[in-house]
């Protein structure tokens, strides 16, 4: 049987450890095939393929539910699902999407893109299930980076003290998240890993306990408690910290031998309570580049398959923003031991890796944990460090009440750096970083800025690094910046609140922030061909508002447009109508950004094209207003 | 020497024991005779008297620095640094703060009121101290409750991998957050506490193992692998999770002993890298009452010493809206057993604790872990279910995340009730629910609701049951109805997206939310008095709003006036504001709400009266508006 014929992934039920060994092999081809033409995660799929196939074959999927956290790993799972004919449409617009979707599938129980989440999301299921007195299973595949995260602890904790609720928490050991993992917790799973076969030991032990003098069939109370505590040593160790919790636990087996995976799951099946199947895999297995390089080969745009390197862009590109953010930050922090980067298990992404590297005492990276980096970083500024946060805009979500209740309340100057702010392509709704203008704009003492390129960028790290007011943050886009000339060092300061005028005229006043300030200046380029000439304020500053600058401008000009790439609902549009408001500034005022709803995995081209956010779409749209408007202060 | 007589922590270095034992009973009478004078928490400062002295002997407080999780446990900390003789002045407005804060004291060096952020907080100051070639102690004493949030078990495992870093947390365990804790860190904690004294079995073990046959000096690797572990059991197993995870695990010790607690402590701090010290408390320790009843007197209102019980007030008050809604949740949940109630260690503030009475297998308390809360909800709600999140709209903030990527990208029908939105009153900043609106209505699929009284929460509670085509949040106030009539059963539900007009007028309009809206009555009565007459329309929902019936009105009228308790930027006033200029409806909106700052502990009448939010207020405010605006259309 060819993968291709499989349509329902209970056909693996009949097949034999042979048969399922050849799918493994043709999952990993295409697998690898996909990833290479097209681009995608590539290192956590190729590590669960055998993972994957044992655990369907042990269970009916008509029924029985499997969460998998992330879902970047979850490929072999599509191509199991009736997804193999489409994969070549994987993060495409229209296409499979990257991660999974309750919409796409209905082998999809939980969408995610965000780690940790699997465990709570299984055992609500369970509880779901034995309230209405179901019996089927439900599986929770976590990694071992995602199982840092405190929500993935508080489910554990939760579960661990629900004996009787059946919950299968298979645990994808492959010793890293992107980065290798930090924390005590994968420490201590190392060491499981390393652990020679205990088997033999343990029944070998007790034997020899039966001939302790002290173990005998009479015995006193104290005396039964060694001999209970004897036995306990006599099982193996490995896992105490998980059995301690309440788990049932197995393992650590070979996540890549089939017959070792199907053994191992169809005993967990019949155990009752919460079981943790812990299997050791290799991130990228069965392809040797990925296999030496798991941090460089987490993902990847398109490559040569034969020789594992990147195929070549036709032209040079300008460098990205994190490159420019973790150039300029490691340079700015040779002169300043106080400054320190921290990352939440981002390192690459968020190009502290460059710190990382040259400057490893000033960089801390606390794993998949970004609300404990955030208090963390709260800590630390109290003691006088200069904290610099560097978090996607959509992981940054999660310490929202470390932003609140931490920093802000207390006036900490911590550095929030967002990167991958706005719309950011295939990865899809889970990590459109669209919110964080308005989740940031609503906290008292918050500044927040955004460069209009990465020249921009500099001035405004400086900036925030030498603001110790408050708490500062700055959000930039996913991608590469405009190619501007950018400064060695000698980077001057923005003052806090003052944005700039790029350009002047009288028809129209359009406030672009961040990544939207390029942008207008070409729909101002539009606009004037058709006569109309804007004034372009890049406003640098979201709160504060340059509001000495923004509104006799709105008030001369008459008719306002705001351009962000974040959520209407309460963003930067609506921070300028509410400065309006306040100061009883009655002009029109058009809102360009993204609209209250979600985005969808695309091209970020494709993506703005369908918002609108195009510069020719957004030029056609201020011409229709002003055709339509009789005068420029009335409606 | 009294207590009183204290000015410095470190005045408690010279005393005796006995003399510490005067200090503890001093603390102890002052916290019972100020809390039974005023309100206050209770249990959680009387469980932690000999902790604290203790504590503080054995530091030099000028440098050691100690972070207290959550801080309502810390009135024996401000008694001891220089708060004694202020302390009658506790919660009040203006008088010293019922969690700590870093402007209030020197040795406040990190804030509070939410849970289990601590260890983080310690974790960057020691980072800090380290980094600046400093020595001081580091201290984060942390309850046993807030150890099963999220973020402390993240500190724990980041902590825990950096053997040199000088950390001590000490545990306070009293097995309770507010109700008793639930889960497998706690079960695990009581099972250490509950075990005998072991150091007698492990020293008697460790001379039994040398005599046993394959323990010599010339054994096999194998051997000397089983050893070890023979070893490692005969050292207490007690604190193997600590110790796993990298911490030096010393107890539990008697939290009530100062010899005990001294010795330790000074033990704990000879130690490198981080140490946990796990102290065995009891909450309301020395108040028989409040021993007795754990639950209750973990806070009160003013009561009588004698006999524990509260000062009955002057006039019997209308039910509390928690009140309401645990007994109609109640009642709706007996002929729905879909319904199913979620907490997050709130059960008795949010009127959960009836649901749990009557009908506990419709009802879970996850502990302190409110993301786990959100997608275990999420879970349920897949599998059909009907999950209703009761948790304050301050704690609904750590859980922001799980809101967007688990609830509403998936757009699953999760209910969530947003106890003690707007002012709270004496805990003061951290605690005020003034944020949810504006985090909430930046994300798609949300509705979000507020009802004007008691019963217009009971119908709101049918609507966000009944509503199964998105996620659905109602906001409601702390503290009490206004006695209006309940309705025992058959609540009608409300319209998605309908407000209603409560009054008419020509001269403005009033747009009010939830807890504005009788407010908003009562300013029209004054504003009639002027002979201004108002359009008065309860909101009841700010996603999605009634443009249908707002709009027309807006234009109409000519003059908005918005109401709501809630911060203003993004908030409901911004959502008002946003549907009029995207109908291009050019009237002038005047937004009253929380101004963006923080709000400190005071009455809630004594923090609306600051910020201006009184009828009579808001009315005046109204009439100047009013007075200076030469046409209702323009300005």
């Amino acid at each position: 049987m060819h993968l291709s014929e499989l349509s329902h992934p209970n056909q693996l039920h009949g097949l034999s450890v042979y048969q399922l060994q050849q799918i493994a092999r043709q999952i990993r081809e295409k697998h690898l095939e996909t990833v290479a033409a097209i681009g995608g995660h590539l290192g956590p799929g190729l590590g669960v393929v055998e993972l994957t196939v044992a655990l369907y074959q042990t269970l009916d999927l008509d029924l029985d539910k499997v969460i998998w956290d992330v879902g970047h790993q979850a490929y072999p799972h599509k191509m199991l699902t009736g997804r193999y004919a489409r994969f070549n449409t994987l993060r495409q617009k229209d296409g499979i999407a990257g991660y999974l979707k309750r919409c796409e599938s209905k082998f999809d129980h939980f969408g995610a893109g965000h780690a940790s989440t699997s465990i709570s999301a299984a055992l609500g299921m369970a509880i779901a299930r034995d309230s209405q007195g179901d019996t089927y299973k439900v599986v929770a595949v976590i990694g071992d980076g995602a199982l840092t995260g405190g929500m993935a602890l508080e489910a554990i904790n939760h579960a661990g003290h629900l004996p009787k609720t059946n919950l299968l928490v298979v645990l994808n050991d492959n010793e890293m998240s992107i980065s290798p993992n930090v924390g005590a917790i994968p420490r201590y799973l190392n060491k499981m890993r390393l652990s020679p076969p205990v088997q033999f030991l343990a029944e070998n032990l007790e034997e020899q306990i039966k001939h302790l003098p002290f173990v005998g069939d009479t015995i006193s109370p104290d005396l039964a408690r060694i001999k209970e505590g004897m036995k306990r040593l006599a099982v193996p160790k490995v896992g105490a910290v998980f059995e301690e919790l309440g788990f049932t636990y197995m393992g650590p087996i070979d996540g890549h031998n089939l017959e070792e995976l199907i053994a191992t799951f169809q005993q967990a099946h019949k155990h009752i309570g919460p079981v943790l199947v812990h299997v050791a895999t290799t991130k990228g297995k069965g392809y040797e580049v990925a296999e030496k390089d798991q941090v460089g080969y987490h993902a990847q745009s398109p490559f040569n398959l034969a020789t594992g390197k990147a195929i070549p862009s036709n032209k040079p590109k300008p460098p990205g923003y994190s490159k420019v953010f973790g150039e300029t930050l490691t340079k700015i922090a040779e002169s300043n031991p106080r400054v320190i980067g921290i990352t939440a298990a981002m390192s690459t992404g968020t190009g502290l890796d460059i710190l990382q590297k040259h400057l490893p005492d000033q960089f801390i990276d606390v794993g998949i944990a970004e609300q404990h980096a955030i208090t963390l970083c709260a800590g630390l500024a109290c003691e006088g460090m200069r904290p610099v946060a560097a978090i996607y805009s959509t992981f940054l979500q999660r310490a929202f009440d470390q932003i609140v209740h931490d920093v802000c309340i207390q006036n900490l100057p911590v550095f929030f750096c967002l990167d991958r702010a706005g719309i950011v392509g295939a990865d899809g709704p889970t990590h459109q970083g669209m919110y964080d203008i308005a989740y940031m704009r609503c906290i008292p003492n918050m500044v927040m800025m955004a460069p209009k390129d990465e020249a921009e960028l500099q001035r405004m790290l400086v900036t925030g690094i030498n603001h110790l007011d408050s708490p500062i943050a700055m959000r930039y886009p996913r991608g590469n910046g405009y190619g501007v000339p950018l400064m060695e060092e000698g980077w001057e300061p923005l003052p806090i609140g003052e944005g700039e005028i790029l350009r002047q005229g009288d028809d129209v006043l359009l406030v672009a922030y961040g990544s939207m300030v390029y942008p207008s200046m070409q729909v101002a380029e539009i606009l004037s061909e058709h006569s109309i000439e804007a004034t372009v304020i890049n406003a640098r500053f979201a709160k504060p508002l340059d509001t000495e600058l923004i509104l006799p401008l709105a008030q001369k000009i008459g008719r306002v447009v705001t351009l962000e790439e974040g959520c209407l609902p309460g963003g930067f549009g609506s921070a300028i109508a509410e400065a309006l408001l306040d100061a009883e500034i009655a002009v029109p005022l058009t809102r360009i950004g993204i609209p209250d709803k979600l985005v969808d995995h695309a091209s970020p081209d494709q993506s703005k094209a369908e918002l609108g956010l195009m510069p020719s779409q957004m030029a056609e749209r201020i011409l229709k207003l002003l055709s339509k408007q009789p005068s420029p202060v009335s409606v």
